[in-house]
């Protein structure tokens, strides 16, 4: 099995060094206890909720500078995601993640799906999320929205993900006593439907009047959580056997990717509508 | 508010018949207690569990015949959705689904993603399910192992669908103390991250050993169960606003169609797998 930890923090929106701090206690004490993967929230470098594109800008730094560094050292071996805001070469300003390991930053993942006012101060990803190959399995990534969006969670599967690590901020919103967070619902299908386990790693507290869920999970491989919430801040641990995502027959006669029917949803996929036909 | 019906029914296998009787009594049981869509089970008129492909062969009854007629009859003037063993123009077999109001026959669907044994006894389909525009909304249609394939649910959102009916056999699994049946998460997931109503219509019972979840539910457009499970055989009601079907704003910058990356999906839907890449 493989112990993963989500350290559910409180980031200080503008507070660099301060969110620097956190982040690398959260991930020195996570691997105090164990874990070898550790998952951070979105933008735990940032904070998240900006008032302009100028502060985001101000706020974001370059992939290979020391804070994705200090990430790799404080892990120690380790596998470290999570979310930060990043500065492209060429000024653009990327809601990211990152994934990293011993041996630095094995991949940065650019948000491919913005939600709402992110619109107004990042630049879109323009790749899916890579999975990388790491000491504890293939480690693939999505950021907060991006889990809504079946696609991608399909498509990490297919590229042969056994854990998908989540960096989110999920704004608090209302639901039905006694229901999870939809967010975590949703993680739940995309990992039965995909046979892939998730750890989706959310913040704590209010941010500017944004109000955050604090609904950190671990999903394994057949859709049921295993671990999570955590109230406020604090860190989930959850010990997974990854390599069960690596079984995607259902039956003899099932399997949840090689049934797939692709020539039909191609056209589908590729156009916004009127590709349907009944059969009368 | 749209009146839906779930008429969780026990079929017997072979018994074409009594199956009619069953189905055309819940029906109109149904309409009677004000139902405007009435959702039967998969294969409610042959029973599931064939010992042989002759067995299904010899229930199939064609989409033109008498029992899709009855079930319009029946439905006066409401729409009903329920699966039946088809028997093609050409001796074929279809694990299919009719769409049915009181014109008659407005669509069928035959099954696109078979499950396990159904792939011994049936040809699959080879187009994605419709959307009917009836009386009181597009219905779409998905049948039980569909809904794994968050490919067809997406499909009939892009398509249009304010309400997909779900005639299944769902077998009974084993699920942790307290949870919902999976394939239930999975509509809910389905729903909330298209905004579509869901409403499955399960069956009851056993059958040559084979026991069936009696998970029968309707989800909202927000990914809420709103009615369901019911045990044993019986019929679950639900008042379901469709119109929220419509709004797929999230936010005024969010939206969960118009925010996918169709050309980001192209390449991984139309291969297995290799095109993914990351920023590094």
């Amino acid at each position: 099995v493989t112990r993963i930890a989500c350290c559910q923090l409180a980031p200080r929106v503008g507070d660099l060094d301060g969110n620097r701090g956190l982040a690398l206690a959260a991930v020195r004490a996570a691997v105090t206890a164990g874990a070898e993967v550790v998952v951070l929230p979105e933008l735990v470098t940032s904070g998240y909720v900006f008032s302009s594109a100028a502060e985001a800008a101000a706020l974001a730094v370059p992939a290979d500078g020391p804070l994705l560094a200090g990430w790799s050292e404080a892990g120690a071996g380790a596998v470290v995601v999570g979310g930060f805001c990043e500065l492209g070469e060429d000024g653009r300003v990327f809601n990211s993640a990152a994934v990293v390991d011993g041996s630095g930053v094995r991949a940065v993942y650019r948000k491919t799906h913005l939600w709402d006012r992110e619109k107004l101060f990042f630049t879109p990803g323009e790749h899916l999320p890579p999975v990388v190959d790491t000491a504890v399995g293939r480690v693939g990534v999505a950021i907060c929205y991006d889990l809504e969006f079946p696609e991608l969670t399909r498509s990490l599967a297919l590229a042969g993900a056994d854990l998908v690590a989540v960096p989110t901020n999920w704004p608090l919103g209302p639901r039905p006593e006694g229901e999870r967070p939809p967010e975590v619902v949703i993680a739940m299908a995309a990992a039965r439907v995909n046979r892939v386990a998730f750890a989706c790693c959310d913040r704590s507290g209010t941010e500017r009047g944004q109000r955050w869920t604090e609904g950190s999970a671990v999903v394994d491989a057949d859709g049921w959580v295993v671990a999570g919430p955590v109230a406020g801040t604090g860190t989930l641990l959850a010990d997974v056997d990854l390599r069960r995502a690596r079984e995607k027959a259902l039956t003899d006669l099932a399997h949840c990717l090689d049934d797939r029917r692709p020539r039909l949803y191609a056209p589908v996929t590729a156009e916004p509508a009127g590709n349907h036909r009944g059969n009368l």
